[in-house]
């Protein structure tokens, strides 16, 4: 068969140049350019800003142009993104950033994407990279271990907790309703994170049909409230099915008494979820297992690498305690793809979830594991939660300070109550303790509403966060909190 | 106040150590030895075999391990990676990888993801970092303006196809119907991915619900057919709501009459979803434009950048012709997270979308993309689709072969058909022949199932697939050909 129809090198000279192949001298220019800029950035960190977000509305509107038609030299690309795009942000790497709930982002993530990024293998099913998808299966299989799972139990990585609340979700409606599950009823406390009541309303259940049951003294769900809903819910002739119980809320860290909630969902055949993308990571500590005590119970648990083990964005998990609800769930047939024996000792994540292609994100948990072993991510962990535990000490010590959520993991909430201080006054107040400490830019807390009032939280997760930054962060909320009641 | 009680460096020994803080040396050392091996790796690709799958179960049973509590050094985990788990497996961005849809992957995003994890700053809400939302913001701005779409449209960046199908389907749910959506009914091809049966049951639809209507000589879908079943359903008391077209089908590259489909889309108030994972970006050409005439009058489109726009895996999108009904289909409120108003002229993604904590996808495709401007890719999309065609001719001319699907863009499929023989024995045969042209190593095919006999397809995507590829994928054939046929 002559192949002279097939364009050549020759005669077909618009397909002769091939500038999306770089040569290897080129990928080297560009790997030493990024590397200087990355460490350099990374150096500096320490010494720069918590929060830098001035005129950065305005860089934002200045970025915003049409489809590129013409090239950019690479050096002007990182100018764009180093001295203008990145710093211009809310610095969640920073050793002093101790908002929201972020783990920092652990150095070896970025080479773990470098690699399976730049060598692209499909992981989503094993016939394609068989040892691959070992790695990450055993990635999931040491989350399992973590939270106590037995043999039999499995799960899958995510983009991060909301996705894996959402296929939990999902998960639970398919394996314990039938196609007609309108009158499902979802449970989740007034504390759950708000993606719990996303994933209920995009798995297709009404709005009314999702309670949020109130919290008693310490941010935990009301188990006789629980109960008494369920009851309720039944005697109206509803489903209950599901229950969201927190491993450790965003607000304050709250563990609800899951030991409780198992015992409940087992007498009334519901599913027990567990949100622990916070705190699902602290069950590697002696302390950290005591307090979740019943984790290990649930029929499914939210853990999110990028919180607990210190990644950077962009992974979560989905531990089942029954592997096979995942595959019963979610395994649909193609042509196109051979077929998939569950029972055969290899793992087709593709079929375990609503991804089919995707990123491997197990190499990016597997690396620094491996590099360390467990124990200096154990080690951290018992730190922040020893570091929140005597900045609550120190706090408590500082008047007007009260202390509105204990630190049961690594998360504490206070308030500034002046005497004399009440409603609308009290919020501003505390407002302005939150913008006060940030200004200083040593540090980053955000706020949260607790009990209808507004309060300031810490949360000290990142593996960059030490002894000296919570005293940092001590020194400026004095000072901050000297300033608004002066 | 006093930080007594902090834990110091002095007093609290067991914090001392900060192996996970990797010093300047230390980083740089894994960078260098990260380069090396990664390059080293894509300098022998296309004399590699584009598949070696050999033993890989055994090695991927050795792989397989318990909790790690010791560490291991760098350059040994390097050694099992590159000697071990990512050679022994399909070779995805192989330049002979004409199997399944696969975009290659371009070396640019493994710098771009480098940069964002090690940065690890936080896209999912403008007010976080706005000039990098603003970067991403611009990436999906530049597909829509790709697909012709109006002012007004607008989109997410997802980890791919699948779960832009899946945020399709439960959008158009909330946009269509009502809480009490179990009538709903969706139409789909018989050629269509599975994703989009498996978004619809994961959306909530009963799997009753879902149509599979069939299609004609060229895999298109049957408009008159599709008509006939919305109108029965109406009929019923159903409520159709849903129709998924295809801009290029994974089977044969098919692309359904999207203009027959947007005007009975329009006549009956259907939502009309477009899967354009493998196509959409052909849009980018002047022959795939027309291929894919009536792409902007769709509802939603799906598109994946690791597919047409040479990505590695964990990249997609969905875009929408009414960019508000993500918002409207996805918001929800919590307390600690700041009110965003749509109307602001700020983006929060995580408002659109079931993901809130994710990794920063929008820089892999800024960053090719600004780097060479949008020719080369167009280029080299236009490039595929000749290619594709000139196969085609080129197999026409090779007894006994078959043309079973003709390319529409850079997709074909073809089987050897002697007389004589028919049934299993024909199938048989068609396997035999994918088999020994895999076994060649040069390149790798994959096959299917159309109108119920196995086919072999060519799907020529990637960025590094050339004419030199294609000429050894038509000689590795003719020899195939030859042997089974002797």
């Amino acid at each position: 068969m002559a192949d002279s129809t097939l364009p050549s090198d020759g005669d077909d000279r618009s397909f002769g140049d091939r500038p999306l192949e770089l040569t290897r001298t080129e990928k080297e220019e560009m790997v030493r350019e990024t590397e200087a800029r990355v460490l350099d950035h990374l150096d500096r960190l320490p010494d720069g800003p918590a929060s830098n977000v001035d005129g950065a509305h305005e860089r934002a509107d200045e970025l915003r142009e049409p489809l590129p038609e013409e090239s950019m030299p690479y050096d002007e690309l990182l100018d764009t993104l180093f001295e203008d795009a990145i710093v211009h942000s809310i610095t969640n790497s920073h050793p002093g950033y101790m908002a929201y709930t972020a783990g920092g982002g652990l150095f070896h993530a970025a080479l773990a994407d470098f690699i399976a990024d730049a060598t692209n293998r499909y992981v989503g099913t094993w016939f394609a990279a068989p040892a691959l998808v070992a790695i990450e299966t055993n990635v999931v299989e040491w989350f399992c271990e973590m939270m106590g799972y037995p043999d039999g139990s499995f799960g899958l990585l995510t983009s991060g907790g909301s996705m894996a609340n959402l296929i939990a979700t999902i998960t639970a409606r398919r394996e314990r309703l039938s196609e007609d599950f309108l009158d499902g009823v979802i449970y989740t406390s007034d504390q759950s994170h708000h993606s719990v009541t996303k994933a209920a309303v995009l798995a297709g259940f009404p709005s009314e049909n999702i309670r949020s049951i109130p919290t008693g003294d310490e941010f935990r769900i009301d188990v006789d409230a629980l109960e008494s809903a369920v009851e309720a819910d039944r005697a109206a002739g509803k489903e209950p099915f599901l229950v969201v119980g927190n491993a450790g809320t965003t607000n304050t860290g709250a563990v609800d008494d899951l030991d409780a909630l198992a015992d409940l969902c087992e007498r009334e055949s519901l599913w027990l979820h567990a949100d622990g993308a916070y705190g699902g990571f602290f069950a590697l500590t002696e302390t950290g297992k005591t307090q979740l005590a019943g984790l290990d119970r649930c029929d499914s648990i939210t853990v999110d690498p990028h919180k607990g083990l210190f990644l950077p964005y962009g992974t979560g998990a989905l531990l089942m305690r029954d592997g096979g609800a995942l595959a019963r769930a979610h395994a649909v047939e193609a042509d196109y793809i051979p077929d998939w024996d569950p029972d055969s000792g290899t793992v087709d994540f593709s079929q375990l979830g609503p991804e089919l292609s995707r990123d491997f994100r197990g190499l990016r948990v597997w690396l620094p594991l491996k590099l360390h072993g467990v124990d200096p991510f154990r080690a951290a962990l018992a730190e922040k939660m020893e570091l929140a535990e005597r900045a609550t000490d120190c706090l408590r010590d500082l008047e007007p300070v009260e202390i509105v959520a204990e630190p049961q993991l690594s998360t504490l909430a206070f308030r500034v109550e002046p005497s004399g201080v009440e409603g609308d006054a009290l919020d501003e107040l505390n407002e302005r303790v939150l913008e006060e400490v940030n200004a200083r830019g040593r540090v980053h807390l955000s706020g949260t509403t607790l009990d209808g009032r507004f309060a300031v939280r810490i949360c000290v997760l990142s593996f960059r966060v030490h002894r000296e930054n919570v005293a940092d962060c001590l020194e400026d909320i004095e000072a901050a909190v000297s300033e608004v009641t002066k």
